[in-house]
C-alpha cells in the first residue's frame, strides 16, 4: 500500500492497510484522481456508454471510447486505465477488446474485466474467458457473474444477480489466485478480494441497482483508480467507496431512481477528500 | 381477459372488457408486473437503449439487450418478453432480430415489432416485413409507421409521425387481421386494436415526444406487461395507460423536457395501481 | 447574410454583419428554426446519441440518426441537415457516413464534420481525410482536432483538448481556405471563421464539457441551423450563441454537471430569440 506511510499502520506486523487506513487512504486517492485526470478507456455496452461517460468526467476523469480494431490497442497503450464489458459484444468491440487487453499487458495500463451476464450466453462467454486468461488488473461483477466465471456455476438471467454476494466469496478468491486479478463482487455489501484478503464495502443505495449502468460504471471508476497506486486491492476499495459514498448522499435526497441519476453525478463531482474518509463503512 | 371474474363485466353478453374494466385491470396488472419483475429483451436504436432499460426499471422489469446473434435467440426463449425495434439497424442486429422472433416464437415468449421510420428506408423496410410475417405479439408505432407498414402509405420522415392518429385506423385493423397482432399507434390519443375492437387511450403530455425514446420505451413496456396476461388487447392497454399517466403526473412538476425525463422514471417508480385506476383516460 | 436587411447593416460598404448583427441575427434564426423543425440527421458516436437527439428535441429540431448503408444516403438526402461525428467509426457507419456525405453534396443538405479524436487513430484520421475532400459545410472541433485535422499538429489524446482555443486559429483558417468550410473550434471562447472573418463567441459555461456530448450536440445543433440560411458563418455564430446561452444560464441554477444536464435541455426548450440577443457575447 504505497499511499500509506509506515508510522500510520495499525499491524506493524504486516504491510496490510487497517479498515482505517482503507478508509484515510481512499480520501487520499480521491484527491490524486483530480490531480491527474485519468484517461480512461471504455469499451463498454451500448447501454450505458453515456452514463459511464458522465460518471467518469463527474469524478475528475476523462472518458473515452475508443473500441474498434486498429484504434482500440493503441488507444490503451496511451490510456491512464482501460475497462472491457462483454455486455452487447458486436464483432469489432470482440476483436478491440483483445486487442486493447495485449496492448495494455504490454505497456502496463490497468485494465478492468467485466463479464457481464456471462454463463449460458455463448459468445461472452468463451470472450470472457480468453481475456480472464489475458491477466485483468482487476475483474468485477456480481455474484452470479463472478460465480459463472470460475465456472462454480450457471450464470444469472441477464444483468440481475441471483446469488448472494457472500455466496461468490469462493468463486472470487478463487479468480483472484489464479488470474492474479483483484474481484469486486458487487452487491448491497460489495466483497473485495486479492485471493488472500476479503474486504467488505458498505456504503451505497439500492437505487444505484435502478439506473441502468450503475454497476457497469463502477468498472470504470475502478479503471480509474487503479492508475494512481499499485495495491489495486487499496484502489478498488476506494473506488468503490467513493463511488457508493456519493450514491447513498444523493438517495437521501432524491424521490426516485429518476432524480437519483443527475443528483449521484451531481454529488460524484462534488465529492471531497474527508467526505468520503468520514462516511466510508468499510470491513 | 383472464383476469377480470364475471361478475364485474359490463357486457355480460361477450368476453370483451368495459372501459371501467380496462381501467381497474390497468392497476392489477401493474401490481402483478411488480411482482414478477418480467425480464425484457430490448433489441432496440443506439439512441434509446439507456432510456429503455431506466424505463424498465423504473417501472419494475428488469431490462436485458442481448442483440447479437447466437445469444439473441437463447435468451429470447428465457426473457418474459421481446421488443424489436427497428431504429438503427446493423447487420448483426438484423441477424438477431431475426434469430430472436423466431425463438420467441417457439417458446412462447411475447415480442413487440416497433418499425421505426419505415416506408423509403430500404433495409428496415424488408426487416420489418420479414418480421411481421413472423407474426409479432404487438406491434407498435407513429401513424406514419403504421400505415407504411400495412402498404397502405409512402412513411414518414424518419421518427416523426407527419399522419394523424385516426388516420392509421384502417392500416392498424388490417395489420391485426392478417398478422394476429394487437396494433398500438401512439399519438396525443393512443389508439389500440386487436383486429376487432378499438380501444382509445388519452393520458399522456406533449413532452414525452421531447425526449427521445419516449415512443420506444412504451415498446419494451408493452413486451413486459404482455408477459403478465394472455390477453394482450388488454396488457397493450393497461402498459399504454400506466406508462402515460406517469408521463403527465410528471410533467405536471416539470418545467421542460429536460426536468421532465428523470420525474417520468420517479413517477414510473412511485406509480400505483388505485393512481391508474383514478387517472385512466380509456375510450 | 440573408436574413439582415440593408439599412440595419452597419458596414454599409461590405455586405459583413457587425457584431450587434450576429446578435440579432441569431434570435432571429432560433425563430426561424422553431417554424420550420429542421429535421437533423446525425451520425454520431455510441456515447452521445441519446444525448445529441434530446439536444435537438429541446431546441426544436427533429433528430434521426440513419446510419447505415444503403439508407444513410437516400436520407441524407431529404433531411435538412447531416452531422457526421467520428467518435466510435464502425465499419458500417464509416461506409454510413461517406454514403450521407455524397448524397447530401449531390441534394445541397448542409453538413457537419466533427472529427472527434483524430492524429493518431488511424481509422478516423483517414476516413477525416476523405470527408474533409468532399467539401463538409462545416467542420467543429476542438482545438488539438482542428490543428490535426489541419496536419498541423500531432492531435489530442481523445476527446480532450491540450491545446488553446487561439493555436487553433491558423489551422482553422487554413481548413476553411481549403475546404471551404466554416470552421467551428470549441474552447472557453468558440472561435469560427470562414476562412476570412473571424469571430468569437464567449456564452457558455464549463459544465458543458463535464457532460458527455456537450460538444458533439453542438455539430448537430450547427447543422439545424445551416438549413436555415445560407450565410454559414452566420447560421454557425447564431447556433453556437443560442446553444451556449442556455448552458450558462442552466449553469446559475444548476449543483453540478448532473442537474446541469436536465436544465440545459429545460433552457434549449424555453429559449426565445430576445433572451439570446440580450445575453450574446460575439466578437
Amino acid at each position: 500500500m504505497s499511499i500509506r506511510t509506515p508510522q500510520q499502520s495499525a499491524h506493524p506486523s504486516t504491510d496490510e492497510p487497517s479498515v482505517g487506513e482503507f478508509a484515510s487512504a481512499s480520501g487520499d486517492l480521491l484527491d490524486r484522481l483530480r490531480e491527474r485526470t485519468p484517461l480512461v478507456q471504455s469499451i463498454t455496452n451500448a447501454v450505458v456508454t453515456n452514463f459511464t461517460a458522465n460518471v467518469l468526467l463527474a469524478i475528475g476523469a476523462a472518458p473515452a471510447m475508443t473500441d474498434i480494431p486498429t484504434e482500440a490497442g493503441p488507444f490503451a497503450r496511451i490510456a491512464s486505465g482501460v475497462l472491457l464489458n462483454l455486455g452487447t459484444p458486436q464483432a469489432e468491440q470482440r476483436e478491440a477488446m483483445v486487442e486493447a487487453a495485449s496492448a495494455a499487458n504490454d505497456a502496463g495500463t490497468p485494465w478492468v474485466l467485466d463479464p457481464v451476464a456471462v454463463g449460458f450466453l455463448p459468445v461472452r462467454t468463451a470472450l470472457a474467458a480468453e481475456l480472464l486468461a489475458l491477466r485483468p488488473t482487476i475483474v468485477r461483477g456480481n455474484a452470479s457473474e463472478i460465480i459463472a466465471l470460475a465456472g462454480l456455476g450457471a450464470g444469472g438471467r441477464g444483468v440481475d444477480s441471483t446469488d448472494a454476494v457472500d455466496s461468490a466469496i469462493e468463486a472470487a478468491t478463487a479468480i483472484a489466485r489464479t488470474s492474479g486479478a483483484v474481484v469486486a463482487v458487487s452487491g448491497p455489501t460489495d466483497v473485495i478480494t486479492d485471493g488472500e484478503r476479503i474486504v467488505r464495502c458498505s456504503n451505497g443505495h439500492a437505487w444505484l441497482t435502478l439506473v441502468t449502468g450503475g454497476g457497469c460504471a463502477l468498472g470504470a471508476v475502478l479503471a480509474a483508480f487503479a492508475s494512481l497506486d499499485d495495491d489495486r486491492l487499496l484502489t478498488t476499495v476506494a473506488a468503490t467507496t467513493a463511488y457508493t459514498v456519493a450514491a447513498q448522499l444523493a438517495a437521501a435526497e432524491s424521490r426516485g431512481p429518476g432524480s437519483f441519476a443527475p443528483a449521484f453525478l451531481d454529488h460524484l463531482h462534488l465529492l471531497d477528500a474527508d467526505t468520503v474518509r468520514s462516511l466510508a463503512v468499510i470491513a
